[in-house]
């Protein structure tokens, strides 16, 4: 089969890999519906994060089950699956406290960008859905297996609760669905902060009543003005840089929460300042399996409707030009047909 | 009147000052039963902050008030108030957030190692008893002015929760004070870190169930070792340095709760570790007041005795003793006598 490879700096390739095989009994070999570029593929793409060898790229994937190892239970063949970037046991302490993606026996799921892919860990880490659903519910399945469930946790970690004032950092596939997320929870004032007129427009669809153009300082201070002079309850930190982070911490009221999510890139927090800013910090890699059974189930009643972040759609074999349009911003998320 | 003032490092002189007045229509000047050393104070005291010029020292007090300003309301001379570091209006809508500590009027208390105390903002500072208490309470109502607040801040920041499991990193007063709180609010397991055996005796008469001595790695291991290998539900934080809020991350599970007051002095977390560990993470400077009717109460009904702290007691004008032997860890905390 072909997959995509990453050698270094912006070159993706799209080549002859071996077709994954069942390596352990509680393996399962998935081929896959649809699968995308996501927002942290970036981060080695753009060389911010080292590819010290050529490496399978992906790992976010749906699709119908094709072999399990001999051990496994919970799923067979012909079953619709969703998965996500830890396969975890979800049965160890961890796991059963909703951290799976700090599962004891964690890996972490690679070579999504292709048509078939191995998942460790089967029975914990795969849901099935009742039946196999139509393709058009494809793309919003798809988003369930990361995006969704990173921007879920962003507001779950940054406790946003019903009549709630919450703001977003970051206008990218994550941050916009957790302005999806927010709505979802009941918050009544969501706050989108985006300089580009499409995610303006999308931010506004999934929920935002405002949206904040201005960054850094004048940023925190629109975010103020629309906070009675405090901030918002809960924020929502979805990129990962030292900007984004400090302009997330001061746009927490003073007892608010910050969910952070974006995969921090050279971020240094300084003690005293977090410590006079009196915020609840949480985040960290989603625990999606916790939330993957109440998002499907949001998704096939038709309530959400989280595909609408692919707004490219390519055969997989361009999945170059996916991660191109992503880099320079033409697109907000690449979804990926094999 | 006569005060205690630092110069610089280790120079704390008693000397002449005046007395302090009515300044604000919202003040009242408080006659000083009691006042102590904090564990703060030896920031200065060592020389690790500047001392930029001779400073008035001590922000910890309970006595009778003395006088009002015009303005007060709730407070009147004669009755015996506790108060905590920073004054705050408890209007504003931090305050009525529960976080005093950021009042937007907020004004640090300075100058309470002395007979009598200016207390800014009164009414939303003070809180008076329903009648002046008997002299062998008050080193306990003292305790609950800042190092009990604190201590309950911590835990109440690291979500202790009836059975859950608990570890203490800092066996100073806050610390201490924090196993008390723990065990309050019903934790099943509460491990106290400390290597000093006067120490570690009180820790268990506040309600430790274990001590661990070791530090650093090795105490997390037993940390570890205590609570099935992942590490306790809640820790308390109440040094402020770089080991030990590392040790206490180290020590929260995944998913658990990390609150942390002890005021950072060269502390920078790197956001990539954060991120990783999963913890939920909050703190800042304690806002008391919230707290102080509850512990006032628990006081009066003599369920707690926080004052066991106060292992050292001396007329006000030894102060510089209190500072030396605390500094040498000859005493826990020390109670300074009017």
């Amino acid at each position: 089969m072909k997959g995509a490879v990453l050698y270094g700096p912006r070159d993706v390739r799209f080549e002859e890999r071996d077709a994954p095989t069942i390596a352990a009994s509680t393996d399962a070999v998935v081929r896959l519906s649809a699968t995308c570029v996501c927002g942290s593929d970036l981060w080695p793409y753009r060389g911010i994060q080292a590819t010290p060898e050529p490496t399978p790229m992906g790992h976010e994937y749906c699709g119908i089950v094709e072999e399990v190892g001999s051990a496994v239970r919970t799923v067979r063949p012909g079953q619709f699956v969703i998965g996500s970037f830890f396969a975890s046991d979800n049965t160890c302490p961890n796991c059963q406290n909703g951290y799976q993606t700090s599962c004891q026996h964690r890996e972490f799921v690679l070579g999504a960008q292709a048509p078939l892919l191995r998942v460790p860990l089967a029975d914990g880490t795969l849901v099935a859905t009742p039946e196999v659903p139509p393709d058009d519910l494809i793309p919003d399945l798809l988003a369930v297996s990361d995006v969704l469930g990173t921007g879920w946790f962003a507001a779950d970690a940054a406790n946003v609760k019903p009549g709630g004032t919450v703001a977003v950092v970051g206008d990218g596939a994550v941050g916009l669905l957790g302005i999806l997320a927010a709505k979802q929870m009941g918050a009544a004032r969501i706050i989108g902060m985006s300089r580009h007129e499409t995610r303006q427009k999308l931010a506004r669809e999934f929920g935002a009543t405002d949206i904040v153009a201005e960054r850094g300082d004048e940023g925190v201070e629109r975010i103020k003005e629309l906070t009675k002079g405090i901030g918002a309850d809960s924020v929502l930190e979805c990129v990962g840089t030292q900007e984004s982070m400090m302009q997330a911490i001061h746009c927490t009221r003073k007892g608010g929460w910050l969910g952070y999510v974006g995969v921090p890139h050279g971020v240094e927090l300084e003690g005293e300042e977090l410590f006079f800013a009196h915020v609840h910090l949480h985040g960290g890699p989603a625990p999606v399996r916790r939330f993957l059974p109440k998002l499907i189930d949001l998704v096939l009643t038709g309530k959400i409707h989280p595909g609408k972040v692919f707004d490219l759609t390519l055969p997989l074999d361009q999945v170059a030009e996916g991660y191109r349009a992503m880099d320079e911003r033409r697109a907000i998320k690449a979804l990926l047909r094999p």
